[in-house]
């Protein structure tokens, strides 16, 4: 029965070794809330975990199984990708993103994690004094620990109180002292689901020129606003990147959501010629290689992995095909979460709940895969632990960089009508025990 | 027509921007003797690639395909791995090296190749003053750019001179100095295919317990000292191990090389339970996790790639299955090398060449993979530029870190008899033009 009774909870917390709610990673939250499914004897709804909610895109399970019968698992996949993934992936981005990125500037990663990973370490060596990433925040968390692993230091930037023209102020003063090497966000944003307008990229880009940095710019969720149809290969409107706006741009494409192809560990790091080519004294004395791309695929991803597993490269390859040549449509697909988080956002606002990132501009955020939800002025731990006693299980806003009181809300596992349900009885149950 | 000519020779050096022979990475040689082979119009025999040269076993890529029929593509691989891949990785230690690691110490990484990247990142942090790696050599010349990308120091023992009773000595020196986190080895050695000796495996366990060092042994091409058969589960002779003299060990088994599975990119980390359970300071302040298996797993792994592709795990584990049940027989399939390795060393011991790494013990070495040859006193570097003028291609001791003059030989693509007539011609006129 919900709600778990504060003793019950306490010692639920107290078995899990979490300390403090609001910073206890993802996997303890799941933790906890699976030890208070035993003792409830009920299920929760999962509002924590980023799992796509959807299955596979066939046509890469198909493109694996062709590539495996002819005998690829026995030779070592070439480290810059096969020939096929760096083609399809540059007309993917001509056809969504209309961009061109030749294939040579087309790498395969073990996800974007890897990718990220394995950037910020070669970003972090580029240049003397530089070794500093501006984090735009909330952000995915994962991304500020592996800055903090390769023994890099952060910055973050919460964009709550700088949207528009008012990022430039904040960005020049970052950015002015000369230590930062790249800009990382994502985009939409996970976990706001706010997405970059044209203002905010001709700043960024502008700024980006003016002090040397590159932007990252991870792209997870490419395609998943849904105010606009990205959908239609080769048509406007098409997705929007900072690679309209400066050739300072390294772009991470994912097949983990678009294709809901997590399980297969696939993505793409897409560098801009400008970036690829440039060269640096600190890699033609490290890796004997000057040229960015080189000492990234050869110094860089050679050491992490020796490269990707041959079929996941297949899947994604054959995917970008399927969708530009309009067999696939992966924007389609995904407006899946974009109905869900429609039903739940509004389940949450009918019960006193208000959404913390709530615009671009003067336009209201898009639905799609998560989105930030606060109540009253109470703080995110308190918040985060109520609604875990009543069946409701999420993280803290806290942990993903933001200042801001609240709680992110994934919709992904919000697969059934029962699930639904339960979400709005306890949410009606909280908000009654709870008044505002 | 070989040989090349210096003149045209030089000319193609230049044009690879290759400085120096010896230290060229083998992606340098290749792409030599590639552009050699335009110049000749002739192909090169090959002895620089350790690409797998055999088919990959089928059970694996029958596994994969069952695997992504069932929709495993869309979720996120457990980043302990799948139950399956660590319990038929446990009974697969137990049946061909008779030791017993439990499945919650075997953790799938993307090849080998993120193993050591991401172990040497962890053990680097474990002490503070303890950050550099012993590296037993020659060796795999990317496990000492993995440490020094990651910014630790590595000191070498080349093993030429101190086999046996000689190693204590040599071993007590450096460790005796307590900077030394680990110590590092490929067993059968990647390239001199020595293989330790009992006296040598009582030493190394004996120095690491006494001053507090792990050691990380990598299995990549286990079973395949010959001399033995070591192709029969659950019966003597086992393949050796240090995990059989210490408890302080941390393996890794590849499916690259002993399933010809390279393509893929999947092995295993195998840790001994009092490896995995020991707590460190340094891991509950960084990682907020005092266990190094909980601090590697979801604190170093997870930031590298969130795990392992989800089909290659299930390849891993039905191919281990599948030998432990006796319907695979690795060591048979893999013995196909030391076929080739018997030609080619007698190729080159009939023109002169010795080998350079010659015993373990007073046995001669087993035929595998990999073997080290010599000429005279010809100069690493004079030898593998006068070869490949004769068109062989090989990699100088020199770049695996051995100081004795010579070279390595792999035989994975001598796969037929053209290949080998060529070898031989090539030798024969080697040695006419230079004789001893």
């Amino acid at each position: 029965m919900f709600p778990v009774s504060q003793a019950a909870y306490d010692d639920a917390i107290k078995k899990q070794d979490i300390i403090q709610i609001t910073t206890a990673t993802i996997r303890q939250i799941v933790a906890l809330s699976n030890h208070l499914e035993d003792v409830v004897g009920e299920k929760f709804v999962h509002l924590e975990m980023g799992n796509p909610g959807l299955p596979p895109c066939k046509v890469g399970a198909q493109a694996e199984a062709t590539a495996l019968a002819k005998g690829i698992a026995s030779i070592y996949p070439n480290t810059a990708g096969i020939p096929e993934l760096k083609q399809n992936g540059s007309e993917f981005l001509r056809a969504f993103l209309d961009i061109e990125v030749p294939p040579r500037c087309i790498i395969p990663t073990v996800g974007s994690m890897q990718a990220t990973f394995t950037t910020q370490l070669l970003l972090g060596q580029r240049q003397p004094g530089r070794n500093t990433f501006l984090l735009l925040t909330p952000g995915f968390p994962a991304q500020q620990h592996q800055a903090k692993i390769l023994g890099y230091k952060t910055v973050s930037l919460d964009i709550y109180d700088c949207r528009g023209e008012a990022l430039e102020a904040r960005l020049e003063k970052i950015l002015s002292k000369g230590d930062v090497t790249a800009i990382l966000y994502n985009n939409p944003n996970n976990p706001a689901w706010t997405n970059l307008t044209d203002t905010e990229y001709r700043i960024m880009a502008r700024l980006a020129e003016k002090y040397d940095v590159i932007i990252m710019e991870d792209l997870a969720y490419m395609g998943m606003d849904f105010r606009q149809n990205y959908g239609v290969p080769y048509e406007a409107p098409f997705i929007p990147t900072i690679a309209k706006y400066t050739d300072r741009y390294i772009l991470f494409v994912s097949a983990s959501k678009i294709f809901s192809y997590a399980g297969q560990r696939i993505a793409m790091v897409c560098m801009s010629p400008t970036v690829a080519d440039r060269r640096y004294d600190f890699f033609e004395n490290f890796y004997e290689m000057p040229r960015l791309i080189d000492a990234y695929v050869f110094g860089v991803l050679y050491c992490a992995s020796s490269g990707v597993a041959h079929s996941p490269q297949y899947a994604f390859a054959e995917m970008m095909r399927a969708s530009y040549e309009g067999r696939v449509n992966f924007v389609a697909d995904c407006s899946e979460y974009g109905r869900r988080a429609a039903i739940a956002k509004k389940m949450f606002l009918d019960n006193g709940f208000h959404i913390v990132y709530a615009f671009d501009g003067d336009q209201p955020i898009s639905d799609g895969f998560f989105f930030t939800v606060g109540y009253g002025n109470m703080g995110s731990a308190d918040l985060q632990n109520t609604l875990m006693r009543y069946g409701i299980s999420t993280i803290s806003l806290n942990s993903t960089g933001s200042v801001q009181r609240g709680l992110r809300v994934c919709v992904s596992l919000l697969s059934d009508e029962e699930t639904f349900n339960n979400l709005e009885k306890r949410l009606v149950a909280f908000h009654k025990d709870y008044p505002l």
